[in-house]
């Protein structure tokens, strides 16, 4: 038998020690061992949790319990949950966390404290998806070239709605608000914070490289309007918030941003607020997987999962290799990435201006490739909407800057990024 | 270091040895040890196989090696292989595979005899995709609901070409030929057998089920038309091959056949040559596999991760837990399936056709859901085409058979299943 002890019994830890209980003998047959809670640590011992475990406010019950092996993190936060998490290490009790945040600032600290005590973190990234365990076991014979994915369901259920039924982004932020998709200040999901984290750990896993969010670019859906979503249907795209790893001959770009991609491609096609992550290997090509990003009983499946692989014995590293064997990988810096650009800008309703853009554009070697014009009905402005050549972030920052300054333009320039 | 020996060096084998050197920096990163070919046994010693390692045409020379670690059997066949493959695992060698057939018969025996002893088979099922390991150690928290399975490119090449292009069954399937994608004699690819080997591996990691092909309904795709696929998209869905297993009241269902799905599942996004399989847990909700079911690269990337995962000492039993534990679950006879069906037939262009069906339909209790009647000009004859409500299998094959003697049907009738 192996007890384990959940520091935080909150909906995923409920899920947890629910679905322990209910399908225990499965889970046995898997393990090869009965897998206990022996106690629940929670803030508020008086709110009803749905769960039939013993429970106690203070976490460092868990912490001295000897008889606990594994010890469940699934409080939130990064400060306090750090401090347990390292204590129950220095005890030698292996540790399963969901905590991304955790994760996305602290891993190559706990990776190293760890040191051969299972540390496990599946329930991290994409919910009930296994995307850890495919990169960590199944695609180990693989250099990987990219990952891209679609780790946020709350932007995704927005944006298939503004793309599937029209809506505005107000009105649809309201209505993920009223399900409880999204927060009342929905900043860490719609500004691309929540997917960065989680970009992180795979970025981990893949190249080993050490970046923490302030590192990297990341850019919500907050701008994002039923203009932009139709020009992408007519040039064949979808806009997709996606977490972006991926190696260039200089290092790795990591990357946060709306994306226009291919309307066909099997990433355009997850909808609502499902996840999906692709990651194309050297040798495999593109895979994908696909689920629920989260959800209290596709976390915990998740979760579950880890407690099952340390109980049978399994041993490979946190991060699926030791720190420093692929230090080569380094973080581009955001003004080396190159790629395709959209631009939303609205102009003067005049002949001359068109020109005046594309030398402007020309100055940074920037070229259109695909243009639509949008007029207002009695407006002497138009919108003025195109897709570019390839060209570096540095350049198309640059020449947005200058295009803001030319008289005939007005107001800000939108620009959504394209992965062809 | 960990020396291994490749028994048959074919496409997979050469591609096993080349990425084994061309990868082996990030290999050894993630396995801890170094990994190398020590021997490969051919049956011809004179062809050229585009490797350097060292040869053998006689498969004792790994299996007396008391310095290989671990046999790679890549010969495929299954008499030859199982003789192999069992001494290996009596002289204590770990064995990896990709060999279906070789599991689909005798994957049971194969468990009891390797006892602790690594038995891993990734590349026997959808090639490059990890979905082995996604049912043995990222679900294990859940009861699985069903499996439905893209798990022959084949056959999803050449349906997918019949549903994009208009391509008739005959031209499609000279074209798969000409490609290499189909065999001179294709029988095993387009009747459904490769992929019935596949599901009998996954249903016993999620059911413990012990079902030979011999055991369950397959069925090919030699008589879907044109026509079919027109009446498929009319109604929302497309024709997939589909290896199904579900867990019903009763027991669990095993099947391979031609399958109509809602056009908009990810399973119905995906084409051509690729593979993906769409598992339902009881706790996670349904996730998605997705990649490249095939190719000597990618089956070698999923040999290799094998490969690291014994060299890391990871012990997960070979069919995820111990035989009888989930004896529970039994093979559902044939005609107790319970689904949908679609039917085409050609009848009588008279009046009171379509009731003396209906009438004969009624006998067996099967409503139809909806219709289509297609007249061909200047014949006597209409196809009709519909689907009914959900029936047993025995029934719909009972009313069928009776609709056959009808005067007014003529020839065959073909039958496609649904899923909902």
């Amino acid at each position: 038998m192996v007890k384990i002890g959940i520091l935080g019994v909150g909906t995923v830890g409920a899920s947890v020690a629910n679905i322990l209980s209910s399908n225990a003998d499965i889970i046995e047959a898997r393990a090869g061992k009965k897998i206990v809670v022996e106690l629940g640590v929670v803030r508020d011992l008086n709110r009803d949790r749905g769960v039939n475990i013993k429970l106690s406010s203070n976490p460092m019950d868990i912490i001295n319990d000897e008889t606990i092996d594994i010890v469940v993190e699934l409080m939130g936060g990064v400060d306090e949950p750090f401090k347990l998490v390292k204590e129950a290490l220095r005890r030698g009790k292996a540790v399963v966390t969901a905590n991304k945040a955790l994760l996305a600032y602290h891993r190559y600290e706990l990776q190293e404290l760890a040191g051969d005590i299972p540390f496990m973190y599946e329930a991290s990234t994409a919910g009930g998806i296994p995307i850890i365990g495919a990169l960590k076991n199944g695609l180990t014979a693989n250099h990987i070239e990219s990952i891209q994915g679609i780790m946020n369901g709350t932007t995704n259920y927005m944006l298939t709605k503004m793309i599937k039924e029209g809506a505005n982004y107000d009105e649809v932020l309201k209505e993920a608000q009223r399900l409880g998709y999204a927060e009342a200040d929905p900043t860490f999901d719609v500004g691309g914070f929540d997917a960065s984290h989680k970009l992180l750990i795979l970025a981990s896993l893949a190249y080993g490289i050490d970046a923490k969010p302030e590192d990297i670019l990341i850019e919500g859906i907050e701008n994002i309007t039923q203009v932009d979503v139709e020009f992408a249907k007519s040039f064949g795209y979808e806009i997709k918030l996606l977490g972006i790893a991926k190696k260039v001959d200089e290092g790795v770009e990591l990357r946060v941003h709306p994306t226009m991609i291919d309307s066909n491609s099997m990433l355009a096609k997850v909808d609502g607020v499902m996840n999906a992550v692709s990651v194309v290997g050297d040798k495999v090509g593109e895979t994908m997987y696909y689920g629920a990003g989260a959800g209290g009983d596709a976390t915990a499946s998740a979760v579950i999962a880890d407690i099952i692989d340390i109980v049978r014995g399994n041993t490979t590293p946190m991060l699926g290799y030791k720190r420093g064997l692929e230090g080569k990988f380094e973080l581009l810096p955001e003004e080396d990435i190159i790629t395709n650009y959209y631009l939303r800008m609205e102009v003067d309703d005049k002949s001359g201006v068109l020109a005046k853009i594309t030398t402007k554009l020309g100055e940074f070697d920037i070229s259109i490739e695909s243009m639509l014009q949008k007029s207002h009905r009695n407006a002497s402005h138009v919108k003025l909407l195109f897709t570019t050549h390839k060209c570096t972030e540095a350049k198309i920052q640059e020449a947005m800057l200058e295009l803001r300054r030319l008289d005939c333009v007005h107001g800000n320039i939108t620009m959504i990024r394209i992965e062809k």
